[in-house]
């Protein structure tokens, strides 16, 4: 492990933050944010202090080293090292209150008894939600292979697939360009396998999940997702699937037909299309996150798909969010969001109509905010593809 | 949804170690725990009170029926529903505090003013250590489907594979005999992607994960597991992939060589079979999990392999764990750990030996303890497979 100036600039916006705060030193631990300031996942704990280097307490991996890391047993030698290098011990400390269980948060909080502690999870999620040019070129990377991975699924589709033969086959290719797999996602109850494909009448089944769209999913173990619905003649079917090529969470949603579907799927899709480029049309440094939102609720209310915008029987209460380490990040372009876009955000945008006994149609990009302008990142033709004329 | 005898019996578990414990009611809401109790994955909280009929407050999925379901939007709507029904408030709460972020604990907490609130993870996961009938019966269809898959292994290889590829394969395998792919873990900084597939140096790659051994991993953002190896002439490779066909994680390793590997290769891998067949006479109710443990050291001393038992560069300090709707359920068969087996555990044994320069050996195994003996879940070949004669 190596310090670097992209993780120095990483610790630099975090401080920046608990300055205004009056937050002394944050202890971090969960992986998403170790990863983000330690440019690597490890099991310990990135010290953070508001002025001075940030020390890294390491449990594993053994063998890094650095002139900043020290490798402990568990985190009550923190203190004891802490103590030994003369650095005060902070008055107010920012642990991961959001992410951190209650168990290892008490048993951090003890580790510091003259300290008061505050949640620092809104701090560093805020932090991450605006991205440095390198994260940004690791999404466009990220975008890349997950276009040139989405451009070979019409070649994948044989007659008489299912929603689960079709998905394995679009994973199998995902992972042959390089996608890591694992789904990270913020929120304990939050949880998915690679992402969803969703044909027919299953587009429509609630989950508990709060993902853009539901579905029954196999097994009451993992209730949301693709079902084993067989892909058949005049259903759409959307694919979802999460593009974490480098531990960036690109997200894209395209739609497909098997052979010709009605009149309406085609009609509703364009209207997706419209909210995703009047929508974009406003996205820039200073729009505020609920317009958004609101204006693709008008779009899709003028249209008559309100009662089937993001789904039916459970409609998502978005139409974006933000995407980084993990897929739900700040903004999310929702009711009463205040929050304004600002140059480095980026979020995927995601209007998606589910039509009953047809299924979804709809689109997903993610998007780059900049002070030029709004950089697009999953570059895979828009339209509803037929699966049956390739 | 639906309540069911299997329900009450698991819930009737978790209550008489509740009593033990003088708690008198039981909050939960973390996934696994959800779909251990309510039969499903869902949003939202089941209070199970030692004395009376379990409530279920359901945020999502919607839809769901049962005299004992109420919708929520928050959960404070618990305890106006709670007063509503004359339903006594507890004295003593046991909430998931090993697993509930901080900030969720805290805000449940605060729903009982007046409760005492303890931690319950641990008296959960003690009667989930126990598996009832019903679930010893969905492992022993997992371990079916498991051993289905790795069966098809020796066929998918082919001359010039790296990890990556063949890994890839095999992950395709897996979903196609119906893995939901999702691989639950306790603890929050535990992650991996489907398993590990380990060939060469790389299995000596220490990694930040408590899995039985590391790898390197394909990015800083995953630092385990393959990282796009070449299967060479003379090397072995481990499969280890999680077996989630129905929420319960079957557990699995099988070694498969490219061409002949060394003499001592096959002399480690016959130690951990033999590590196996001992260990297991050993394993009834009653027997202490360090004697297993101690067992397993005591040959791999004897037999020389003790420096490279369970890693090289970093070690694992177990050889084998409980496994259920978790891959490290109780008991863990570590040093120290005093627990007894008791009938309805079910653990995998993975004693593994790492060769510099080669690999991987040894052996995984899936085993469930009843009175009557010990039977073994997964039924794959136990020698060194060499792929280049398939």
């Amino acid at each position: 492990m190596k310090s670097s100036n992209e993780l120095a600039l990483r610790q630099e916006k975090i401080r920046k933050l608990m300055i205004q705060s009056d937050i002394d030193a944050a202890l971090i631990t969960c992986n998403v944010n170790i990863l983000y300031t330690c440019g690597q996942v490890l099991s310990g704990y990135c010290y953070l202090p508001v002025v001075g280097e940030p020390l890294y307490f390491v449990k594993r991996p053994s063998g890094l080293r650095g002139p900043q890391i020290h490798y402990i047993r568990k985190p009550e030698q923190i203190a004891e090292l802490l103590k030994e290098k003369n650095i005060p011990f902070p008055e107010t400390l920012m642990l991961e209150g959001d992410e951190l269980s209650f168990t290892e948060y008490s048993r951090l909080t003890n580790i510091f008894p003259s300290a008061r502690c505050v949640n620092g999870t809104p701090v560093i999620r805020d932090a991450r939600s605006i991205k440095t040019d390198v994260e940004i070129e690791l999404f466009r990377k990220a975008g890349a292979a997950h276009t040139r991975a989405y451009n070979q699924i019409p070649s994948i589709y044989q007659e008489g697939m299912d929603d689960r033969q079709f998905s394995i086959e679009i994973e199998r290719i995902m992972r042959l360009e390089g996608c890591l797999g694992i789904f990270r996602v913020f929120g304990q109850s939050m949880e998915i396998f690679f992402g969803s494909v969703l044909t027919g009448s299953n587009a429509e089944a609630p989950s508990p999940y709060d993902f853009s769209l539901g579905g029954k999913g196999l097994s009451p173990a993992l209730p949301g997702g693709l079902n084993g619905t067989k892909l058949e003649k005049g259903n759409t079917v959307m694919v979802d699937l999460g593009g974490n090529f480098n531990g960036y969470m690109c997200d894209m949603s395209r739609v497909y037909s098997i052979g010709k579907v009605c009149e309406e799927a085609y009609k509703a899709h364009q209207v997706c299309l419209e909210i995703q480029s009047e929508v974009i049309a406003m996205a820039k440094p200073g729009t505020v996150c609920e317009t958004l939102y609101n204006k693709a609720i008008d779009i899709v209310t003028k249209a008559g798909f309100k009662d089937k915008f993001m789904g039916t029987k459970q409609q998502a209460k978005f139409v974006g969010h933000g995407i980084g380490l993990e897929i739900n990040e700040a903004p999310v372009l929702a009711p009463r969001v205040k929050q304004e876009l600002q140059p480095g955000m980026i979020f995927a945008l995601e209007p998606k109509i589910v039509l009953p006994g047809v299924g979804p149609v709809g689109i997903e990009n993610s998007w780059v905010i900049s002070e030029h302008g709004i950089e697009k990142l999953t570059l895979c033709p828009e339209e509803i593809i037929n699966l049956e004329m390739q």
